[in-house]
């Protein structure tokens, strides 16, 4: 009885957000802003790759960011330095959700100057299972795979996987101490998704951001 | 409209949930097995830590272990050398959920040995939101909080740390390459519970093993 009446309503809620992420999606491909949703377990060094990014990138593309956590605005705080129009969603006061929602980003993005923005970056709750259900109408899902994490990870949560188009592979820099078997990640990733492309990263030491910057001009440019 | 339906719901099944959880907490008093509901970010080592402790304990204490994950064995396969009664629940039949109910955990109960447990470990999906929020009768709630994952965490998970009797600060071995302030974690986990105790822990050498043995003996005497 339970489980019938959660999954009829949850149908329900996933159409309406679906509806409300399409509107979003239109309106940003007629803006021409490219939209990056990023997703991972907690810690796992979103915001870290954020400053990374927007270190690079906001001189020469016009970044904007929205920030998604239940409590705090740790993290837009992390990112004022680089003056880029940030907003906090903060999802505490709506339950508590574990992700995201098309709506709570389309109330984000009225507060955004969508006219001085071409690259948007919407770092979602710290979460590798519920993000990856529900579409907010960005251009590209993007996980975020923490060495420490372990190899296992895809397996386990395969829809974040499955649903994403890159796999940013943070934290590289301990692959040494941490005596990660880095094939046995990429045969993992691949299994559940053998298209996604996999980029070695290190927010701590800069390796590999010239190379996901690449990949996100190369993702404007579609 | 969706949120009033959403919230309306969520405590039906939350009201529900709870029951059943009383019936099983009920239960298991009676049997006086203890049962330690193990939550934590994907990755951050509940079923390393399971590894060390049914390697020290399970030969004095009588251990029976549920494993709950979205999708994969892997875990329970990683336990089964112990011997001790082990039944996995995957929770992608019931649409992917990203935490462990009452329900599900007292259908696993019906197919362990209970007359032969006295420590039941419940391993919750790798998660640091949902499984917080949802009762399953468990005697204490212990939080593993893994070094890499950052000392924001206790501040954007309060749930999480606020409901948790202990903390098990793991990967403590990484302390030093991270570069980990030990101090401020510790102020952010008491800022968001001001009881709870911290044992630093590392699977992969065994500190903090004996500490955390000793404290589930003294949770099994009250």
């Amino acid at each position: 009885m339970e489980s019938a009446i959660k999954i009829n309503v949850v149908r329900n809620i996933l159409a309406a957000n679906n509806q409300i992420a399409e509107q979003t999606r239109r309106e940003l491909r007629e803006r021409k802003i490219t939209a990056v949703n990023l997703m991972s377990s907690p810690g796992s060094g979103k915001t870290a790759i954020l400053e990374r990014t927007l270190e690079k990138l906001h001189r020469q593309i016009p970044c904007g960011v929205i920030e998604g956590d239940i409590a705090t605005t740790l993290d837009a705080e992390r990112l004022i330095r680089f003056q880029a129009p940030i907003v906090q969603i903060n999802t505490e006061p709506f339950g508590g959700d574990c992700h995201l929602s098309a709506s709570a980003v389309r109330q984000a993005l009225a507060d955004l100057p969508l006219d001085k923005i071409r690259l948007l970056f919407i770092e979602n709750v710290g979460n590798l299972v519920c993000p990856a259900e529900f579409d907010i109408g960005e251009t590209a899902k993007v996980v975020v795979f923490s060495l420490p994490e372990g190899e296992d990870k895809p397996l386990k949560y395969p829809l974040m996987f499955r649903e994403s188009k890159l796999c940013l592979l943070n934290k590289i820099d301990l692959a040494g101490v941490l005596d990660a078997n880095l094939d046995r990640i990429q045969l993992n990733v691949h299994q559940v998704n053998p298209q996604m492309k996999i980029i070695p990263i290190s927010a701590r030491t800069g390796e590999g951001v010239d190379e996901w910057t690449e990949w996100l001009t190369q993702l404007m440019a579609l």
